[in-house]
């Protein structure tokens, strides 16, 4: 008889695994079971479909049930598993249609059960007007709620990328928007103050107020009319939830499964739990840091995809290593690009490192190429070991894919002195002689 | 007394080893010799002055000769060295403007007599409406002719990089543009057949015809009317040799300096010729290869700059190195972009590698975003040992810097198992949630 794999999840990390267990094992029986209405759709793209650059949000979907079905996958949408055990190998199912219950056998299992955006502890927080954005029934009914109120004003609570995200998505439809941030400070673990203050610059230019502060209370009654902190109180209409993800662990944590210091589920390289034959990947787990070693909690769409690959393979008798992370993330914040690779100087010195830093305006392209505009680079060294430790960038044009260098440099663990020779592509319509990147790294090499 | 430096040639190499020889030493004597009447210009952006996207030939040129000065540099433009005595230390200099002879002395001397467009041995060269691109009085010769003589159907010899901009360029200033390529294959050093076949539909979509021969005779009394191969007269009015770069040696092989296996003047890692304290830097050199680890002659601008720097720096007292090439390149062709790294399929086999090579067609963005485009990635893998050899990338955008992510996975040897790894960027707007990189190493990695 033919193993039966289990996948609890039905978006990047359970798909991908779904999919590459089933091109690593034919005869494999594959049962996914997913929780909404929808399987396989890109979140990340939710902003964008919200501001109209995306007409229709079928198009976020990859791959529907029934496309997966054919690949020889069942997928159970509205299905939520309310309990594993792992002794039996057993997980309890509740179809949410109709409220039956129901338990399966299974020989390998893939969690995938993401995560949800961190909620701060608040009675009101249930008040119409108030949203998060993470799964595509919360950005549906995000858009119902703004087709159907035309809402003036948006608070936005948190600063980290999807809080940015959404606030240029609610001045494009015409709102009011105000970030509510703890720390005052917008992609505080990603970004040093010098590079920090060229996004608030451009933040700022498009009508987004940042305010620092914790929320404290939403009122309201019959929807939301203001979100205050202890020193301000901010009218609105709609409230976003932007302070991040938390792991979805509770099912996993229930059946024995080992959280990490993070606090989500930890794995090793093969994404195995430490449950047998258990496996996690995406958004509820955890992941090394390379640079310092150490478990971090990242969750985006690019590792989901990669973890649930290779939990997907090994699941399906492979021998698959998912390596580490350096925290790579790129984010559209008006017409500036911003991206973070590695440690902030904030952090790295906050981890006990001997840190150098070094930050560079130069041109995007070359100086007299039509279009030239400026871009900030900045490095973070650990001047003991003259070790690349992080890097941050700024600018409108070819921000991404630079950061991708810094992000393979420090994959490869390169010192300033080799990173100054990296033969980097030149021509001037899309770098100038000396890239952003060299001339950070020769003042660097300085300093 | 303060030693003497003298550098010859005043463009990026020479200028880029005064400057830095500068900063290393403030007490040295810089003397620079230029044989022509500009220094310190970006040749490279000359396609595009002269196609009109940078409006004043001025935008190109970085320093003058005044800015020098106040540096503490002296540069003396129209002045060839025609002659170095290293025993005695003393180049022969000709004042080009009174033809006066003059000998002066120098403790170190640093080569950068550049390159010299590749010449046909045919004595018709020298026709009114020949030019070759390498010089700014080359580029000036070519504008003025433009202007005075609206010349209507050009022929470009050759299919490198440069050929291939100046079509661009021609046929933006509505001439007809043929390119007449020895062995048919345009850009043959850093594109293997697929990947040249959509460069060769993007030329053709733009209506420059390439056709394959050699150059046999240019026709013409008064001026050039005609380009012929054995195969084919194409009549045309303006015929532009493109067949690549030739090193200027002459000076220094005459004073006993070793060239290299590929002709240009050979060194160590410290710009050190054989000669007793003289350097060369920039297109008069060879390089070496990191892939093959032999000599190579590609001459580029970036490496030009970054050699100079470091021949400034030790012949200035230093002890900075130059290290090797991985041979990248990217070449803008109306509206494509492509781009090389490292070497060819072709290249590999030759070089005794038993090469594997992997094409994908990716989306260069979310394929959900407005605007995502087809790109094009291929890996060239040593199958024997998991090794990144080369990559090609064709696209639209976001291709200079997906390039730079391979020359710096060539930089550090990775294979492909650690290049699927790679923590890339990820947002819509700039990258799918796999990078094209990546899924060109999945499917390498497959195969």
């Amino acid at each position: 008889m033919a193993s039966r794999l289990i996948v609890i999840g039905g978006v990047a990390a359970g798909m991908s695994a779904a999919a590459k267990a089933r091109r690593t094992d034919r005869d494999l029986e594959i049962i996914a079971y997913e929780k909404g209405s929808f399987i396989s759709y890109a979140a990340c793209g939710m902003p964008y479909w919200l501001a109209g650059d995306i007409p229709d949000h079928e198009k976020l979907i990859v791959r529907s049930p029934e496309q997966m079905r054919k690949q020889g996958i069942q997928v159970q949408v509205r299905h939520e598993v309310t309990a594993i055990e792992a002794d039996t190998r057993t997980v309890t199912v509740k179809d949410l249609e109709n409220e039956n219950t129901f338990t399966q056998g299974y020989d390998r299992l893939v969690l995938g059960t993401g995560a949800r955006p961190a909620w701060p502890p608040l009675g009101s927080t249930g008040l119409p007007g108030v949203f998060g954005l993470r799964s595509l029934e919360s950005g549906l009914a995000l858009q119902q709620f703004i087709r159907e109120n035309s809402p003036q004003k948006a608070v936005i609570v948190g600063g980290g990328y999807i809080a940015i995200e959404m606030a240029e998505t609610f001045r494009r439809l015409g709102l009011d928007a105000t970030m509510m941030v703890r720390s005052g400070k917008i992609l505080r673990s990603t970004l040093d103050d010098d590079m920090r203050e060229l996004v608030e610059a451009e933040l700022a230019r498009y009508g987004v107020r940042v305010i620092t502060g914790t929320l404290t209370s939403l009122e309201g009654d019959d929807q939301v009319v203001a979100a205050a902190s202890a020193h301000e109180r901010v009218p609105c209409d709609l409230v976003l939830m932007g302070m991040g993800a938390r792991p979805n662990v509770e099912l996993a944590k229930a059946a024995g499964a080992t959280l990490g210091p993070t606090g989500a589920i930890a794995t090793d390289a093969y994404m195995r739990t430490n449950l047998p034959d258990v496996y996690a990947a995406g958004d509820c787990c955890e992941v090394l840091n390379l640079v310092t070693g150490k478990p971090a909690y990242i969750p985006l769409g690019s590792t989901a995809n990669k973890q649930g690959r290779v939990a997907g393979e090994n699941a399906a008798g492979g021998q698959a290593r998912f390596g580490s992370v350096v925290g790579t993330m790129v984010v559209r914040c008006f017409n500036l690009v911003v991206a973070s690779t590695g440690l902030t100087a904030a952090r790295a010195s906050a981890a006990g490192f001997k840190v150098q830093e070094t930050m560079v305006r130069a041109k995007d392209i070359s100086h007299y190429f039509p279009g030239a505009s400026d871009i900030h680079v900045k490095l973070v060294v650990d001047g003991s070991r003259d070790r690349l430790l992080g890097g941050q960038i700024v600018g409108s044009r070819g921000v991404a894919k630079r950061i991708d260098v810094l992000a393979t440099a420090l994959y490869n663990r390169m010192s300033i002195t080799e990173l100054r020779q990296l033969d980097l592509s030149y021509a001037p319509p899309f770098a100038p002689v000396w890239d952003p990147i060299l001339v950070a790294a020769n003042v660097a090499a300085k300093e």
